[in-house]
């Protein structure tokens, strides 16, 4: 997907959130605003917006010379997906549709996204249950979706943050017996999940980890190390998490599965659905791969 | 008022809504946005707020061309407002506390400044109203503003956007028989009143209209003309009105009074206010003028 006009002024207000999470600094705030301004007024349109989000998270790592800013926000989204994970056990063992409430949990779990900006603690299972119940979700394309994994040998989960990977277990569990890997970020990019949060989330045991091979969020295949690009390739079927991984491969040239949150309106228009809509999306890639 | 780090997002996002509401010209689009973020980047700190809307808005004008492009969103809201004018007079007239309530108005004119991300025409008579009573006011305020105005032989009245002079109306006709000067902007900028919008609300049969020499929005000191100069220094009562003034002539030297509905949170903390809430605010000048 390419990066829209709407999307600069957001570009901004993202910076400007994510550096309010790790510093107090005003000095150092407003230097780092400085380069994003700079680096938005050059960025060119044809990329997709997590080009801009890997430019501005490289701007904060350097100027605030921490290496991983987030580290102790994806701990805490860590621990509480890890505190609710045993209480949604028993909700998808019981459900009717044991596999389609395993999706629900693994999107809601997109809403640890919000770590950035609201308070963990007050994430309990009841709120979060709630909208994993309520919301409406293409029944078809689960049921696709749920048809692919049982045709499947191998499939590749590209994971989104952490918090999230904690939740997205509870679907690998649903994809077993095939031999699943799970998509990591290759280095510390926001709230991202690592090679860290696949341990600490006890994702490592159930998947073969992989990761990117780079920092930017989503998927970008360009910028991905060979041995990704031969599991991409090569998976049976691929699970594409997040709004990162929708804006870097909706025009990816093999067939996937997007799980996302809509969470803002450019993405919902191109994804013709409602901003605050829960997405499960097979992707046709015209059969080139 | 200094301009705190939080504005800078702000900044883009309202340089965007604005060009939204002037041309669908993507390449034009992008063009103002590059010089506007660039210019953000290289924004003063220790300027007010409204500068950086004053290098926006001349970027904008440059760009399309056109000196005025907010002529027609200008003249719909004082259209709308000429609508809504007279079924007002009588809920003033009739009040209680007419001055109080002509306050009211005047404050809730404020709302018109949504015509730059909002439908006029959905603009109604009964939605200002409920919001004009509803709210609460400062009554100490406005008692001593009561009797600033009955003890001023020379009023000058700080305007702010279109639409917002014409409810202006009901304040200024209370003011009388004090000599009212209304000020308008030198030339245009956004949404804010200039001369033109005097005569089209009729305000120009009731004050003097005085302009501040400039195109910036709020009461810029520096730039202001001689003859607004002597005005601002020597009337006896001065209200400005609206944020950019507030932003413009928070540390202004000599006694002035405030009007304004607090949109936006930076402005919230300085006036210790929550956003959402209306101000009748005396701001002592130190004696020095």
């Amino acid at each position: 997907m390419k990066t829209y006009l709407e999307c600069i002024p957001c570009f901004v207000r993202q910076a400007y959130d994510a550096l309010r999470q790790v510093t107090g600094d005003e000095e150092l705030m407003h230097r780092v605003l400085r380069r994003v301004l700079a680096a938005s007024a050059e960025f060119r349109m044809d990329l997709s917006p997590p080009e801009m989000a890997q430019a501005i998270h490289r701007i904060i790592r350097e100027e605030t010379g921490d290496p991983d800013p987030y580290a102790e926000i994806k701990a805490r989204s860590n621990a509480a997906a890890l505190r609710l994970l045993e209480e949604a056990r028993p909700l998808v063992e019981g459900a009717t549709d044991p596999f389609a409430m395993a999706i629900r949990f693994s999107i809601a779990g997109n809403i640890m996204d919000f770590a950035l900006t609201s308070n963990m603690d007050e994430l309990d299972l009841s709120s979060l249950v709630e909208r994993t119940i309520r919301k409406t979700l293409d029944d078809a394309a689960v049921d696709a979706l749920r048809q692919a994994v049982r045709e499947a040998r191998t499939i590749l989960v590209l994971g989104d943050n952490a918090g999230e990977i904690v939740f997205d277990r509870l679907l690998v569990e649903r994809m077993l017996p095939a031999k699943v890997l799970y998509a990591v970020k290759g280095s510390p990019v926001i709230n991202d999940a690592t090679r860290d949060d696949a341990r600490v989330s006890g994702m490592d045991r159930l998947a073969e980890i992989v990761d990117t091979g780079n920092d930017a969020p989503g998927t970008l295949l360009a910028q991905c190390s060979a041995t990704f690009l031969e599991h991409f390739k090569t998976a049976d079927l691929v699970v594409a998490k997040g709004q990162a991984n929708y804006e870097t491969l909706s025009e990816a040239d093999r067939d996937l599965f997007f799980l996302t949150q809509v969470k803002c309106p450019v993405i919902g228009r191109d994804l013709n659905k409602p901003v605050g809509s829960w997405v499960v999306q097979y992707h046709r890639g015209g059969g080139h791969v």
